[in-house]
């Protein structure tokens, strides 16, 4: 370049000032143009090449684009080790949590940050819990069976329960628990909140995960009362405050496998004897599916609504199935068409987070798996 | 009585120290019991005379009775007229609207205080309102017809739409569109209300009847901008701001006739094609109805959700039934098994604010018959 007489001269902006971001979907075509836009328009230094899985659905990266890469987002593909991708500065999964890649040597060998989309679930598994809630509680499925009739009998919807006054009991404060929080709080509910361990300060009961704009409960104020502890006793004293609505949203261990038997529904019963409703959006194993189907044929509790059941698929000889007051869906409650919108969100802020110094969020702790 | 020698006097509490409630419902036994021992908890000095109506449904009050109150409760039984009331201070009616007595001799003859139970139907009626955004967005009759069948596809359930980000129009900023718009605020949604006069002040926004305590908007502060007038051309700007979920949640008047007919769905599919979901829990004729099938069958909207038709019931052979993406109740959604406690709450309050002096709350306008 021949510096101009006189002026300054102005710096060339070499190759080296531009980043990669490597992106690896199966996202759309319009889809990919929009994120690529959205992401440019913020940092207006980065390339953005996307690699969509081929017909086969594998997904094939070229080793000279991934070997410059300085991001990569991802749901599942990865580069062979961490010695391939020396300029990489984190990897943004596309997943809420990153168990699939445990044995991976990223995983087992390198210190790369590894980054979840854990919170992008909160509001439409929220509405999915509060949807069933107030199916169960408002008689809907028999209204809708009287519409297909062309029946006009208002006598099936008298006297419905609805939700100001009542307890919603949270098993699991994280961002799906937020958001419900949020909801039922609005709907004029009590909130109770449970977590593995406890919270007494107000920084504790933050929420420093992503949170989607609008919603959960950042600050941990809408719970009256904090419950804590992974030994049936600490759980008893929770199940013991009269809850209407029990939402189960902990994390699947060992400690949590079969948590609400037997003995959880005599307790529920005991407390509140108008009958519990039971909600589970975490997996399956957390319930003691036969215990469930004794304490819904008892009538122990009000009801259940259940996304995830054990196992998966539920065959179709399962008792669950023919069980009165079981509304039952094939793990759904987390999808939505905003899915990859809000996935890039956590992108984004962690890109700005990195730029800024600033801590990066949804770091997984690879000892703890998440 | 006796002066004890020494001891101040201790006054004779007389029969004229005490006041008489003259309550007249169809509550049950038990209730009953409930409701007057709640009253007398605060109000210690009331006498409160319960009146059910006979086998035959009517209710007959024994005319000493009702000459001597001061308080009345009722649905729909009233005194003769004024002068047979000498002592009557207000009438706590227990239903939302007084139209019923508008011919009355006590409403067209007489100045007492008549109070409705306007507001106790806000959450209930809102939970209806969210339930049936959330069955069409979350596809749910759809999943509960496949739970029937014991199938377990995902795919049905995939891609929903949730709520963050969405806009919820609320035509008539009530009571019930006030607890509307904190259950979607809460969900993530941005509130935008219309009212038909305008509401430039933080005063006039206020709604100064009754709340069910932890809900609706006490001060008016969920919508992100306020539109109004009775107008077609107001309307149509209000309905050309891209709204995702509008709520019709206006009293039925020769103005609100038809509000929604072939025009305004246009105007609705011209600002949000991908297409306007439609709740109306006001009264059927508020909407044009075979403007409502015919904009149902082009798709000119998302769907609709009605709690009241035109006619009620809607006969058997009425296109509506068959309409794609309508969901259909019998006039239900004001139904609640808290009913009479919250209508209860309404009359306490009234008493509380006699005696402090205050001004009462739910009063009727006589001239504007609410």
């Amino acid at each position: 370049m021949v510096a101009m007489g006189g002026g300054e001269e102005f710096p060339q902006r070499g190759k080296s000032d531009r980043e990669l971001l490597l992106f690896t979907a199966p996202h759309k075509e319009g889809d990919v143009d929009q994120i690529v836009a959205e992401i440019q328009k913020e940092f207006t230094n980065l390339d953005v090449e996307f690699v969509q899985p081929g017909s086969d659905g594998k997904t094939q990266v070229p080793k000279e684009l991934y070997q410059r890469a300085n991001y990569l987002t991802t749901f599942t593909w990865l580069p062979p080790n961490a010695s391939e991708v020396p300029d990489l500065k984190f990897i943004q999964f596309l997943s809420a949590g990153v168990n699939h890649i445990a044995n991976h040597p990223i995983y087992t060998d390198s210190k790369i940050p590894l980054l979840s989309a854990n919170g992008v679930h909160g509001p439409q598994i929220a509405e999915w819990v509060v949807m069933m809630y107030l199916v169960h509680n408002h008689k809907y499925v028999a209204l809708y069976e009287q519409q297909k009739q062309k029946l006009w009998k208002p006598e099936t919807g008298k006297d419905v329960t609805d939700s100001p006054g009542k307890t919603v009991g949270i098993l699991g404060y994280g961002s799906i628990g937020r958001q419900v929080a949020r909801v039922a709080k609005a709907m004029g509910m009590n909130v109770l909140a449970y977590t593995a361990s406890p919270r007494p300060t107000p920084e504790s009961r933050r929420d420093d995960g992503f949170i989607v704009p609008g919603t959960g409960d950042p600050d941990g104020s809408f719970p009256s009362a904090w419950y804590s502890g992974l030994d049936k006793e600490s759980l008893h004293e929770f199940l013991k405050q009269k809850i209407d609505l029990l939402v189960l949203a902990v994390p699947l261990t060992k400690t949590t496998t079969h948590f609400l038997s037997a003995a959880e529904f005599e307790v529920l019963n005991q407390s509140n004897p108008a009958g519990t409703y039971v909600v589970n959006i975490s997996r399956g194993p957390v319930i003691d599916q036969p215990q469930l189907v004794k304490a819904l044929n008892e009538k122990l509790i009000g009801g259940a609504a259940l996304d995830v059941t054990d196992p998966e698929p539920l065959p179709k000889d399962d008792p669950l199935w023919d069980t009165p007051n079981v509304l039952i869906t094939p793990h759904i409650s987390g999808s939505t068409s905003a899915y990859s919108t809000r996935a890039t969100q956590v992108l984004q802020e962690n890109l700005r987070r990195l730029r800024d110094g600033k801590k990066l969020i949804n770091e997984v702790d690879r000892d703890k798996g998440y």
